[in-house]
């Protein structure tokens, strides 16, 4: 049997306890997998003192993970800190520039810099891999990178915050509004420091804009997303497109558009038959489709100690067992610039606003669509307060900027009470 | 770019056709992605005048596939001729002993003679993959392999036979008896030329012996699996089942059961409200369960020339990229084989059975039942004929055992007018 595999893990939080056990509890089962002894040599995080519930003695310590990265002593670089600078970029570009294989959980470090980290790690030698930054557990980069290498893809849909799928869900299954769930999430400690990392949309994004360059083979752009929150979810709504056979998901989906790259994060109308309509709770779940294998659908948990942990430990078996890959599936320097600005593929919209309660409101608000090009498949006004009349319209399939003209028209009729509210119907 | 990675293709069938295509159509893309061109240098069918619709011309022709595998100028040989013994075995040898790796969609060929061509491959020096052979275009050998790598795993389960789902699903869609719907398959071609392969549970049941070696580390023993397909399954059983909450699946699964490995391919209820009761059509799905990641779901078209050309030139791809582990995950000498006979976890179950129309009938059959210590949960008598009557009894959780004791006792009582549907109701 070869040397062991030397690994140093910065960050001892969730993840990196996580991962710090399996090494422990299955050692002997790892050697046999990976063809040789995966050890940790050295550890780093903030405070040395806390108590994590789990045997650190044998490890070296360094209260600096640069100085962790740099270790003649360690192989393979773990960075479990998070964050998009700081020091988890400055420990990750020290150990690519020390010649180490890196394996991280961070979304946020990769969305941001991930063609410069690609670049510099393939300059290098060097790997870098990435399996736990996106659905935790789900071995979702492999099976795109690896497992479906023989398609050209052909669109990635994804839930990829299990908080927002657990609010929306919740709503749903309880009929509380969006605050309530909001603060029932906020006590059980299910958010982020920062929730609208979470409830924005932020996370997930970082999440499918990875997909998106290893899918397409383009330059991993987050900028680029079009990213909305659920914040504006009402009960309402959740209610209404369940009545009309459908579920709401903060859904990512990214495709080809023209010469264009079209990737959104926002909260979407799905069928409620659907696998994805029928993801519940924290879950998530991530649909591939590509032209030879059609569409496949992975779930699991997308969070938590364990599910992270063994996508960490996926990685470093890789790494043990020599697989080798560019960052993003292709060499870093061939992921191309779309050409273009995306354009939205047209969609079904699910529309609600609240109107003044005037004669002949409704019909200037049919009016406005109709002469913006959209046609309207459904309309309905229902219970209404002293003041306002909450309407709901689904149209027919829209391009998204005649739908934008109509937006922007309706809020100039002054009989609209607020700026309306728009979700995309996903065809799936 | 370093030199081709040259291909001989022996079977040119639907997925033989499927894999030239896609290395046809997607040269530059797999070139990108595996790191070198990927090019056909040889291919071998049965015939060679029939038109199969994709050119040929470049490629040089065998008419015998062991000729093919042993080619100088072919360095992975792809057999897709199927059978687990006769020209795929033997061509699959003549590559291994000629240093060739092999890649093959061929589940009996290694549910059968799989522990032999592992020793030999890795005495070799190559390698042998098969991703197309479980579960079509769904990345699962990959998936347990590499992506749950980390993990102990707890249990594999399976819908992997796409007929048997089509059937199930179709009777209880349309209210239709298995003959019936077994007719229809029969006119559509979606039978094995053997149907018993598919209703059997026996193209299910190689799929399932590869899953469970990989799995639990063991040699594949496919005569270690306990098989029953759905020529047992009536429309009642269906419909009573869904009355109760559950859908009937020919679901595979394996588990450690003690010092032994307890592995079943049989129709079993689930509930309605779980991916695999939701599961409808022809798709399949694997169910990975392991200590670390929880519970991963994978579903996709589990047939057909897409999908499995996918699977087959991921696997070429990953040759390419110089992904090289052995064929069931470890070492082959290192699979263990199971100390001890396998028992059925305990389970509740449903049964049916057909009872004379006689005063007491009922009470005996309860009465033999608790005297091999299975318990009731829900009793039912139905709608009934002349002369017998249908009785369905959900038991509680029961040993198997107890229950074959009581089955055996049953049919000793003379009240059972035919032998007793026993089902497994899968926890999950």
């Amino acid at each position: 049997m070869p040397t062991p595999l030397r690994l140093g893990i910065a960050g001892l939080g969730t993840v990196g306890v996580g991962t710090v056990r399996i090494v422990q509890r299955h050692a002997q089962m790892l050697a046999a997998r990976a063809g040789q002894a995966i050890e940790i040599t050295a550890v780093s995080a903030r405070s040395r003192n806390k108590d994590r519930g789990v045997q650190l003695d044998g490890y070296a310590w360094e209260d600096d993970p640069v100085a962790l990265a740099m270790r003649e002593d360690v192989d393979v670089f773990v960075e479990l800190i998070g964050g998009e600078d700081g020091p988890a970029k400055d420990a990750v570009e020290a150990a690519v520039s020390a010649g180490k294989d890196v394996v991280t959980a961070n979304k946020a470090l990769l969305a941001m810099h991930g063609q410069a980290l690609a670049e510099a790690a393939e300059a290098k030698g060097v790997t870098l891999r990435y399996e736990a930054a996106v659905a935790g557990g789900i071995p979702v980069i492999k099976a795109l990178t690896e497992g479906l290498a023989g398609n050209e893809i052909t669109r990635v849909m994804g839930v990829m915050n299990g908080t927002c799928n657990y609010i929306l869900t919740r709503m749903q299954s309880a009929g509380l509004d969006y605050t309530t769930v909001f603060k029932e999430c906020e006590e059980l400690g299910y958010l982020e420091a920062d929730p609208t990392l979470d409830v924005g949309g932020i996370d997930a994004g970082h999440k499918l804009a990875l997909l998106a360059a290893i899918a397409f083979g383009t330059k991993v752009d987050y900028g680029a997303l079009t990213i909305e929150g659920i914040e504006q979810i009402t009960i309402e709504d959740i209610e209404q497109a369940a009545d009309m056979g459908y579920r709401i998901k903060l859904l990512g989906v990214a495709q080809k558009s023209g010469n264009g790259l079209e990737a959104r994060m926002t909260p979407c109308l799905v069928p409620e038959s659907s696998p994805l309509g029928q993801l519940e709770g924290p879950t998530n779940m991530v649909v591939l489709e590509g032209d030879a294998v059609g569409q496949i659908v992975l779930r699991g948990a997308g969070a938590g100690e364990g599910p992270t942990a063994s996508a960490v430990i996926a990685d470093v078996c890789d790494l043990a067992r020599g697989i080798r890959l560019p960052v993003f599936g292709v060499a870093a320097k061939a992921l191309e610039t779309p050409k273009e600005n995306a354009v939205e593929t047209p969609s079904a919209y699910y529309l609600r606003m609240e109107l003044f309660d005037k004669p002949g409101a409704l019909a200037r608000i049919a009016a406005v669509l109709g002469d913006s090009g959209v046609s309207i498949d459904r309309m309905r006004q229902y219970g209404h307060s002293a003041e306002t009349a909450p309407v709901l319209i689904v149209t027919h399939k829209a391009a998204r900027d005649a739908l934008d003209t109509a937006l922007s028209a309706m809020r100039q009729t002054g009989v609209v009470a607020s700026a309306p509210v728009a979700l995309r119907i996903e065809d799936i």
